[in-house]
């Protein structure tokens, strides 16, 4: 399916970096959702660079509906919303036309494309499309909030730099939700921003892991193997450019577990079944077990700097160098929060969508 | 699709624990591939248990092919194949039969089934049905081999005890594909073997991580966005039970690198293209590069273990303990490895079939 | 797809004439439905071949259920269920070996599978495969009587003979539901079934309509566009062999009305909401409208005859002429009303979990 | 899927008639297919209004590319159109706002939407959004004409009046590639027309039958079982609003037929293999057999029409009458042709590229 994702609820995305436009299709969300387009603005703020620590591509973000909302609702068919580029500036690119970026597509895309790729600024490769699944969670999210369903995202930790873990859940994604730099330690936050402004004096770049968590899910959500909530959780946060690893509950931490250690006790309280600790990261077997759905997603470090890197031009395939001229993002991992939110906002409205029906989220 | 995957190959699995049997349908696979009985069973012994370190269970794997092959050859129609369930002793589960293995899909099961659920040894959510992957994976893998590609997977870590990276990888696959115990250094087996027996003897399990190398794809395979090739193959590997993450390449130590560090130099030598580290683990914007793909995959610790363990009745919902009788494995690491070469084997040839076509494989 | 069909509720099928077995995995069926294998058997009776105007291929159609049923009901996976195949006698078709039946898929199969096809008394394409459909729909259909939802088919024309209109839908289905040979008015039948004999003694073979009635479906069931019932139904229907014509309500003739004509009035009646007539065929804009569903199949004569016609030897490539020995019937639309039948049941249920989620179809 | 269609090859429509646009996302084209604005317009001008036989409705169907196209030619990622609509006058449709067109989607959606539906000049119901179908089809049918294949539909019957058959398919469809009237013989052209300018005159609409030829396909193409070609031509076509049936070959006159009579006899002759008569219409067992691919579709007459008409009013259901206001069709089998024309394009070009893989339609 490519650029489609979801069963019941899916969506379909376009763009290239410097084309006409970058956009979505939503199709299979019931009719009579509200649709608040300043909502989908506030999304879309949180994932705009901010500052010094972000690129200097300025986006306004001005969006079209095009079809599939009626009066402030949605009315049931496919919602079409495209979001004009505006700010290109393809002749900065100019120098790297024929110049693979270590660790980006470009070579990838010249090797699949045979040629033909819109190469300008990354092409469809660009992080830019992201911009059409935040605008798509901008009415994801909200539906689901109604629906007692919250999804927030921290930097667990950026440049080496930790943040505090969740501890309150619910109230720490109502204090994530406002915040451009989403760290729940305010300190923490501060010492990241350094560590992301001195890689871009030096012409590079930095990573880091978020984490993030969805409560109010019930318990018997997902399928069975291939369906399974993780499955699906994880092929769209792939979807994701820079995304390296994710993990579940306790994650990699597993492997030097004891099974006593791993294993979630599992108590009721008042017909209220909870584990006493969350190494499952609320699924089991594939299905949610009521629990708050815990990953964390490991984003690399932007991989254009303008550090000179050893590198091919890959058109004639001579070895050269390249010192990324452009504008870019010394760190892409505080605007990557929001796009992971509303792609885990996209795998559980579907997942319930397919359990409860298509008409469930409005109802 | 629920127990489904694939796009132009597709597998549906099927199957419970205590069942008549557990199968797969194998279907979009070109006519005129080999199908060597003897190649099936291979595979399967490598996922049997093993003495002291496994489950006393012992299932003869005994396989039915009940279509799609024919004269030896795949005739180009699904292929379904059934492996009957023989050493199945519901009554040890009896005590069981009520309360939840913490961390098992017990609860979750029974929650999405209403009660309607087979829950003899786990039922559709045993390790067991992995068997149906397994003898997939034995006509897969060998189709794969003929095209140059192959497919290995060595215990990174087991109960904190590590094996040494990858050097050959080429030599090391070849190492591993007749070793019962998938470790290149063979005093680190002994190692974590130790380890293994020692949980055992204190009724708990240990998980650990595993790492698998693909060689031989081409540059160009897979899509940008949701059919991105990690996204594919993260989707595949989180269907088996008891993953709880999955990195490529660097992975998670992404997030402490600069980008300057984490960036694959790219070079060329008389035309062939290559980087000089993998962080990439063989993959940009979705689609191969032409490197290794390289992932890790983390296993927690089996969940069934003999330790008491505080949990519920979770049909009249109360607080209980459960030390599980019954046969179970102090450690799956090991046995999960040719499950992860399967579907590996499974996403790979499917990318390839979108790409060159259903005929490709058998051409 | 290939062999597989269905959104939430899908089935997959496989098998060969001559090889071991045909079967399916029908998977997404939720747990709790009642698996009566005596239902399973009736319908796979109606299947049959029959006496003197049918095959003398004679098969129990005993099944073995390998998955997905335990204690009686559906356990919410997938149920796999195999149908060996016992009375084959490949030596019949021995002279058929390299000479293509004229309009049968034999040419066809050689060109796709490149040689490697297993063409024993057709293979894949034999209408043996439809035993599994049949197969499913006797757990698909009691499921939906429950719910109210009642499917029939009767054989509309016959050789030209034609059977008198669906009169009180319900009461006609009820009478065609025990019925061998499917026609509401028996004197037509006699003479229908006369022609197949005259048919069968000139070595020829005749074809039909069949006419299907859904009723008990609501108003609001599919999707605009390529998911429209009536798109769904016709892609199943045309899975069927011999299939080569549908359509829905007035269907072709509408090519002829006006459109005062051709419309339906509404009206209301205390809440109720019907049509005057059902031109429509129960559905507007691909939704369905709370009218009964109806559609005609066209169903084309056997192309295997005893007759000499003109063919190829499909290997060497030389013209030649085949008069097909082997047992073979002489028309086939009697026992692919059943087929029909199951195939709507599949369309049916799956549009329904979709709209109301996946447990709602044993709720 | 909803309001998408195809496997590799895959369409999305979007739009509502009186909404911002229609429109389209086409994915799976690979890179280096020639774009060509003026072919896309040409065709959307075939499906324009035409003069007294169509609605006065004036839709200028300037489109803007979003997405996908680079430099004149696709760069592998997905196409997305819009095409906006100008010309909508909604207060014409004040009077139905409550009332339902007899056979046409109003109430259906109303029940399916909740009362959310936009119902505004039938929404997405509206054939309007088939200007999407053809906007892909001006990509889709040049890139098939370059591999050969040619695909072409005339009106075999309107009105009653018949159009001659098929003679030399090549020819003809060339002939009918630039009538805006898609009839072979011109006289009968004239008395079509004639019968809908009278219909038109009574307040009323008529109906047909289009009959559509694929030439240039490869023997081998499709899958047997669900996705025959035969599954998706009728999946597809039934899309198309107003299609009430299909088709292939002799389609339902194989019921009064001998099987001596429907078999097409099989000859070769220097290598090539053919049939002498086609009433298989190019396909057996699903696959296509090398014939030209033959079908016809129903199309009802236009539903909305100036008679009056007893309906009810959807919202307070109560009796009623409409005669229709606004601007409607008497007739849109003409222009409905070039829907079926692009959506046969689709459905070709996405077996060729399963079969051939995803770059083969550029190659």
């Amino acid at each position: 399916m490519k650029n489609s994702f979801g069963n019941s609820i899916n969506i379909t995305i376009f763009g290239e970096s410097h084309g006409n436009s970058v956009g979505f299709v939503l199709d299979g969300l019931p009719a009579g959702i509200m649709v608040d387009e300043q909502n989908i603005r506030a999304l879309l703020a949180l994932r705009r660079p901010q500052g010094a620590i972000s690129t200097q591509r300025s986006e306004k973000d001005e969006f079209v509906i095009h079809s599939g909302v009626y009066n402030g609702y949605t009315c049931g068919t496919p919602i079409c919303v495209t979001i004009p580029n505006a700010d290109t500036r393809s002749k900065d690119y100019g120098d790297m036309e024929r110049l693979a970026r270590p660790s980006h597509a470009d070579y990838t895309a010249h090797i699949k494309y045979r040629g033909f790729e819109d190469f300008r600024g990354g092409g469809h490769f660009s992080g830019r499309i992201t911009a059409a699944l935040v605008a798509a969670g901008g009415i994801l999210l909200p539906a689901l909030n109604k629906k007692g369903i919250y999804i927030g995202t921290h930097i667990r930790s950026c440049a080496g730099v930790k943040d505090r873990e969740f501890v309150n859940i619910s109230d720490d994604i109502k204090e994530l939700s406002n915040k451009q730099f989403p760290v729940l330690d305010i300190e923490r936050a501060t010492a990241m921003q350094d560590k992301i402004l001195q890689a871009k004096q030096n012409g590079d770049s930095v990573g880091g892991i978020l984490e993030t968590a969805i409560i109010g899910i019930e318990a018997g959500v997902g399928e069975p193997w291939f369906d399974s909530f993780e499955g699906l959780l994880s092929h769209a946060v792939f979807s994701i450019p820079a995304v390296k690893g994710i993990e579940f509950g306790a994650g990699f931490a597993v492997s030097e577990m004891l099974g006593s250690q791993s294993n979630d006790a599992i108590r009721t309280e008042q017909g209220r079944v909870y584990t006493e600790t969350n190494n499952s990261g609320g699924i089991n077997g594939g299905i949610t077990n009521g629990m708050p759905i815990l990953f964390r997603t490991a984003i690399k470090p932007t991989p254009t700097i303008s550090r000179e890197q050893q590198t091919i031009n890959y058109v004639n395939l001579e070895n050269s160098t390249l010192a990324a001229a452009g504008r870019h993002d010394p760190c892409i991992v505080h605007r990557a929060r929001i796009v992971v939110d509303c792609v885990a906002a996209l795998v559980t409205a579907d997942a319930l969508a397919v359990k409860h029906g298509t008409d469930w989220l409005a109802l």
